[in-house]
């Protein structure tokens, strides 16, 4: 299904919103994941780019002025689709901005409470995602806050997750997938329980960090009365348009994070991040769906800038520059493993970071990272409360996330540089149908 | 003095940069401030935009393919002037991703040290605000982290300020302005001292979070010995391209906020924003300058969510939608203060926060405002830590904070939606020219 859309979101003012957008028109399962397909894709800057109003300077406070001629803009004007096979914010290129936010059932919410919210939660996902206000009467306390007004859609996604409680809450314990068995326990934990798991998780992410917060305020404010928030989380990615083309996105640490992701091109990416169809057994309701691991991944900045380059590319096992391996060739290049250099030692080390993760060490297991990193000040001690909020995407957390990261945990010289202090496991079921809610399928059948 | 940049970034792939920078070429003091002043000015998005590499989806993983062309954009390739008559980021359009820095000097570090650091800190925001790398031997601990690699200048700007400790400790009393005199209590006031004023402040702004995040690091990776961070906050405003046109920002409460701030093109913008030229005064060193007052502004979203629309309006007395005088016109009109409704009663009521803040009530006062919201998730009670980083700058802080805030005070339909929670004022020097640095006037003449 390929959608064009043409005319104004109903919110923005731009003068045309132009997306082109793939539905399910999938070559295969996972080939070309349902969801925005090709964002930002059309030259719609048009002629004129931003104008600024004549006097020059402080065109921020410049109150806009009616002649000026009206831009189009793909930041503003890409939009995700809520329906799909998926959903949103799984396959959608990074965002500017990310707002993640675990939420637990109040005392005497069940199931039906559930139900409701999972419906009200879709139907103003749907609305925000259109670039329109969220719906109530705009004189009524459900009003829209009015935080986006101006702005387009903006690729706001809105992705809803289940976590292992919210089963024996509702009743739906036959329904629990086996995924979402607990993580083991691993030596570089600290984690804090107040802001790990969940009975339900939303992932929010838009490239305006206004249109993100709204997204996150009209959803908070749908849950009163039958969820209340456990912990919420901010996070942020490059802007579109800082670099001169789409590259993989570098974290806090500098180091180009996410080459070896599995590609949407790939045949086997939908059997490694989408849970396919079983027909009578517990987890049916999760057919296109995914589990999400999060983790909250504090990075040792202060220790890690000390390292010289050369051992910071050491521990990683790539350069820093292009993210190329150390073995040699460019960013895509295939790591050479048993490349040794003149002294006879390997060129990628033995407890390098890309090494030890990579697929070929993990029995081929695979997982779509696509986190945001964070930054939240300065600690009691000084130091950055900054890093990574690690989000991975995987049919199955035990042939994803696990293995890579027990051994990760057993020899990364990476480890010493990071800190998991949070974590959450995440059913995140497949996407809304036409007239559906997204987990329907679990609450109703 | 206008200059055209057309070489790349030195740190940015992009293949263009164009930025159109006015530098000193005014006509008036003020009417066309130093720094950008025009940015985002030409369709430098060529035909082609952002294209996605072939098999769609997920470009935000994707590796780079050198096959595909590079496109231009403006968000990453503008370049904000770092020498000019005033300092960068006072009439620079509102950046997407702001970090606000106060520094106090270490025990033992006097004026001396501050020159030193000051002199340090110009280098490297003239670097970082060129797209270029912070100095520093690549193999060295001195090297840059490479978090903005890949990125352009994104807009960024570093704005140097002195807090009235600042004198004391460096034997500079002498040259104290009279304007850094501490603010009156307010009755709103709820201030924490460990989040207020310090020695020395930076302002950083910049389109892109990752890019901003590198300088903070950079300048605060120079102050190591010399100066210890005091606090730290992060905000936020709009992504540029989020509106179809440049608009007058939305805060977190969704109302427009910022038409009142007086224009560059205006006769007496220089007058009001910009210390003027007084020889031999303690001052002296501060043509050019301007002092910024900052707060940081809870807003209580959850009371303020529950207000109808219409309340809203006269709490502000201007509409949402528009940000028009609830007396009527556009966003510009001028208020009618003077207009009553069919029951007798103004229009515009008399507690009504524009009301009270517009010069016409305050003697002419007024006051460039500058903010960024901030979001620092959700606070013990549930509620979000949320609101603005109010920042405005003003030739005098006694003719143009002062008198505004003492009269909010007294008597604003917003302040039970607002909590002040720290504060400062700052005397920002005038910019640096070449071979200068920030503050030399202060510190070495």
């Amino acid at each position: 299904m390929s959608k064009t859309r043409k005319q104004a979101p109903a919110r923005a003012q731009a003068a045309t919103a132009v997306a082109t957008c793939d539905g399910d028109g999938a070559a295969g399962d996972g080939a070309a994941p349902t969801g925005v397909s090709r964002r930002r894709l059309l030259g719609t800057a048009g002629a004129t780019g931003l104008v600024l109003g004549a006097g020059g300077g402080a065109a921020g406070y410049a109150a806009t002025r009616p002649e000026e001629p009206a831009a189009l803009t793909t930041v503003g004007a890409t939009e995700a689709m809520f329906h799909g096979k998926h959903q949103p914010g799984i396959t959608t290129p990074l965002q500017a901005r990310g707002h993640l936010v675990a939420f637990d059932l109040a005392a005497g919410a069940g199931r039906k409470e559930a139900a409701t919210l999972l419906r009200r939660w879709s139907a103003v996902a749907k609305e925000l995602m259109a670039g329109r206000p969220a719906a109530g009467a705009p004189d009524g306390p459900g009003h829209d806050t009015g935080i986006a007004l101006d702005a387009g859609p903006s690729s706001l996604t809105v992705t809803f997750g289940f976590g292992r409680t919210f089963f024996a809450r509702t009743g739906l314990t036959g329904r629990l997938p086996a995924a979402l068995d607990p993580l083991p326990v691993f030596s570089a934990d600290a984690l804090d329980a107040k802001r790990s798991n969940g009975d339900l998780w939303v992932q929010i992410g838009a490239d305006d960090a206004l249109v993100a917060f709204h997204a996150l305020r009209a959803l908070q404010k749908e849950a009163a009365g039958t969820a209340r928030v456990r912990w919420q989380m901010n996070g942020f990615n490059r802007t579109p348009g800082a670099t001169a083309r789409p590259m993989t996105a570098r974290n806090l640490m500098g180091q180009i994070d996410g080459t070896g992701n599995p590609k949407p091109s790939e045949e086997d990416f939908g059997r490694r991040v989408f849970v396919p169809a079983s027909p009578g057994k517990p987890q049916e309701w999760m057919e296109g769906g995914s589990y999400a691991v999060v983790r909250r991944i504090r990075m040792l900045l202060d220790d890690w800038e000390k390292l010289p380059v050369e051992r910071q590319e050491r521990v990683i096992g790539r350069r820093k520059a292009d993210g190329a391996p150390l073995s040699g060739g460019t960013e895509t290049t295939e790591m050479d493993l048993d490349k040794a250099g003149p002294d006879g030692r390997l060129v990628i080390p033995d407890n390098a970071h890309a090494r030890i993760s990579s697929p070929e060490e993990n029995g081929g297991a695979a997982m779509l990272r696509r986190p945001f990193s964070y930054h939240d000040g300065i600690t009691e001690d000084g130091t950055p409360d900054a890093g990574l909020l690690f989000i991975c995407w995987q049919a199955d957390p035990f042939r994803g996330f696990v293995p890579v990261q027990r051994k990760l945990d057993r020899g990364d010289a990476l480890s010493p540089f990071l800190r998991h202090e949070a974590s959450g496991v995440f059913a995140v079921p497949g996407g809304a149908a036409e007239g559906e809610y997204v987990g329907q399928r679990l609450l109703e059948s």
